[in-house]
């Protein structure tokens, strides 16, 4: 306890220490909750869990808005005890993804750097409570974020009232690694003056005004660690096919030594083929991310990565260890931002950032499905993706070219569910290769992408489509839409994509 | 021809007059031009005329790049006469689209804004000759662009040659008028200083080394005016819808009297709807758009709008005649920019703007197809409607609910192409109503599109399929995979999407 004191600095507001159950009974129903958390980082634990405890008794709903996926099975749990009426604008746990699929709540999918926007504007419900971790409060107030700013201080700015966690789970040594940069409204917003990686412009925590702080939970639960699957051939193959395109690029004069700086997305490909760079010859890269993954952690321990920026941190158990227990050398070289600077488009544009996300299917034209499962399910949410591809310098996406050990093929005729078109799609990698699009029209990138991302088993078939099509219908993006989603359709039915009976031509 | 010499103040320069067949000459096969013009303003005239008559006794082809749509025929002639091999980032013209669409020649549909980023980038083929139309060139060799910028200016700056057309049928008076400001490479750039509608940042031309100046071609022809559909009780009715929605916005304090910047689109109906604020009660408007067409103009004459900033002026006959004679009166109120900067989305995310964007047709949940009929078939091209919607405040879509006499539903099961996802899509307005999307999962925007935006023809067959889809598959985003695009192959053969005899449920 005493320990937890020495971390509310600000001495009225130490005087307002409550219990995780009394902070969950504040709580009524219908209201609209800011849950701190951003892929499993810095996610509010203790008032969540308290929430969850106090639907056995009693029947109420909640509308949650978070930075993105928490950990601590607090999604599963919330949706199990059925207290979320609507749900923004990211998850990725699987009991809510299965309730979402149910319809038993809503969900709002949503590019991540909106969320803030639209509170901002007054658009969505106001929030009644902003529900942040910390690892402290400074002397005048000031909120320290623990592993990931998100979007804590736009539901801090707006909130009716704030609750802190003070989690000492999380080393008070993060202060100091924050940088929370408070834009104006639209209209009245100067230009953000963040022009290099490691620019900092903001204040290192969140301010508020201490009459809106309503309590203080105090907290000693660490980060649910991530799952990051070990790097694997396919993986490999397709960060050595990344690292190849890199290296054209520098090879033509349009990437320098350093490349340019990368966003990577959350999970265990995009992790992998990060990897992929602790062994290339590209040294003194930048990093301009929304989560930070072992595998960046990696880089700067090997000396690749000179600077970090991001919204959240997110570890593995061993790799958590390793950084937590000596922050104060990463200082200089890691910084987190509110997930509305790691994905602002003026900033992403501005520095040029080499983009690369993961897809769940693929077109011949180069559109791109991240979310939704033959078109209807959906999986964890659009994420980040969208404003980095929109507005990156290079907009990579990443796909093993299979799935179900050959049932279904990343690259089908037309994706079952649109969330980046093919304007917005400039290379596609998978362990067969590369298809770089920039600058082609829809009949030059359909073979590209059958012969360098498609794998061998589906390329006749899928050259059997496109034949089809571009000879029987033409057209600027030729399509038969009596076959288009035909492979989903015959998935559903035998278990495969793949059609041996059914001839296209 | 005393009247041209005028018009080039820098001596040195007022020597490399040269005919346009001459300047043609100087074209080989292969090579790639930049041609200036935007949606029919300012576009080089002779040059590409003289190349065209060219291919009556030669075969050669090039790859053309320009701002967006030109106008004189130029992309029809430039196409019968095959001597195009690809174009891009927009075109325009009926006899273009079919050779597009019969695959005759390339055309890669390309958000009006990235353009200039790949040039710059190096990514596609070098420009060749920069084929620019101005109204004079300063004493220090500035050329003074005509009614449009575009992407000139990057054309200019990347060029191995440049040709300049000077058109004195466009007044001298426009020198004054534009504000041309150079972005940095990507990673070097500093934050474009530009945070209110009316700030000048650049400079009156485009700058250029005279080395790089191979010749200059004097001509005398007007732009082709706007082909502006005059409104319609259905526009009337949009523009009604649109206005209702806007002024919800006002009495909810999400917008002031003022409302926020205004992007439109090209073509009638959107030139329609910003007509309907003619009769509103908003006032001293500012618009921050692309194409500034007449009810722009009108909107400035009535002292509706205070400032209007765009790439390009395109207009009637009539509203052409009265601007042109009066330039002077414009000038602190219009300025016209490079394309880039006009589409840029750190200035569209940064002022808030409200962007108004035409669909050929938007699906249940709000997907939308900006250019392709049946899902093969290029009509434009996206244009700078991405640009616009991925980044705006309040992103909408005007179309009316059917096509054809009601033989097509604007609104269908499924787009059969997808140029802006769910994610970018706030508002939609038919004549029937408008529907708020914004912080909507998809089975809240279902009933909300059907009910007030569909035509009363077809939204019991959209329910039809919606029920369907919702209780038979289920899921985030319900849909029938087998049916999705079952109203496009219907119209395909019977020539209508209404099902009478077909019962979804």
């Amino acid at each position: 306890m005493k320990q937890h004191l020495s971390r509310i600095r600000h001495t009225d507001l130490s005087r307002r220490i409550v219990s995780k159950e009394e902070a969950a009974s504040w709580i009524q129903d219908g209201m609209t909750l800011g849950l701190s958390g951003f892929t499993r980082a810095g996610d509010a634990k203790a008032v969540p869990m308290a929430l969850v405890e106090r639907a056995k008794a009693e029947s109420f709903q909640v509308d949650v808005y978070t930075g993105a996926s928490l950990g601590s099975d607090i999604d599963k749990l919330m949706a199990e005890a059925g207290i979320v009426r609507k749900r923004l604008p990211f998850q990725a746990d699987r009991t809510m993804r299965r309730k979402i699929n149910d319809n038993d709540l809503l969900f709002v999918d949503q590019h991540l750097s909106h969320t803030a926007e639209l509170i901002r504007n007054d658009v969505m419900n106001p929030i009644d409570y902003a529900i942040v971790e910390a690892v402290s409060i400074t002397e005048d107030g000031t909120i320290i974020p623990s592993t990931s700013v998100g979007n804590s201080s736009i539901f801090v700015e707006k909130a009716k009232a704030v609750i802190v966690e003070i989690n000492i789970a999380q080393p008070e040594a993060f202060e100091g690694m924050h940088d929370v940069y408070e834009l104006a409204e639209q209209g009245e917003r100067e230009p953000i003056p963040l022009t290099k990686v490691a620019d900092r412009i903001g204040s290192v925590g969140i301010k508020v005004h201490p009459d809106k702080m309503k309590g203080i939970v105090l907290t000693n639960q660490p980060d649910s660690p991530s799952t990051i699957v070990p790097p694997d051939e396919e993986t490999a193959m397709m960060a050595k096919h990344l690292i190849s395109f890199l290296r054209k690029e520098k090879e033509a004069g349009r990437l320098p030594d350093h490349l340019a700086p990368l966003q990577s997305g959350i999970g265990s490909v995009a992790n992998a083929v990060l990897h992929g760079l602790l062994d290339s010859e590209f040294t003194d890269l930048e990093v301009y991310s929304e989560v930070l993954q072992d595998a960046v952690f990696d880089l700067i321990d090997a000396g690749k990565v000179r600077f970090a920026s991001g919204c959240s941190i997110t570890l593995s158990e061993e790799k958590m260890k390793a950084v937590f227990s000596s922050i104060d050398q990463y200082k200089d070289r890691v910084v987190l931002r509110p997930q509305e600077l790691s994905n602002h488009p003026e900033i992403i544009r501005r520095l040029g950032l080499i983009a690369i996300n993961t897809s769940l299917e693929v077109d011949i034209y180069g559109n791109v499905n991240s979310t939704h499962v033959s078109g209807t399910n959906m999986m964890n949410g659009i994420g980040g993706s969208g404003d980095f591809a929109r507005n990156a310098k290079l907009s990579i996406f990443v796909t093993k070219s299979i799935a179900k050990g050959g049932d279904i093929s990343s690259i089908v005729p037309f994706v079952s569910h649109i969330d980046h078109t093919e304007h917005d799609v400039d290379v596609i990698v998978t362990e067969q290769g590369y298809a770089d699009l920039r600058g082609l029209a829809p009949t030059e990138r359909a073979p590209l992408i059958i012969h360098h991302c498609a794998h061998p088993m589906y390329r006749e078939q899928l050259l059997d489509y496109y034949n089809e099509a571009l000879h029987t219908r033409g057209g600027q993006t030729p399509h038969i839409l009596e076959k288009a989603f035909s492979w989903h359709i015959h998935y559903e039915k035998y278990g495969t994509m793949l059609q041996q009976t059914f001839q296209y031509s």
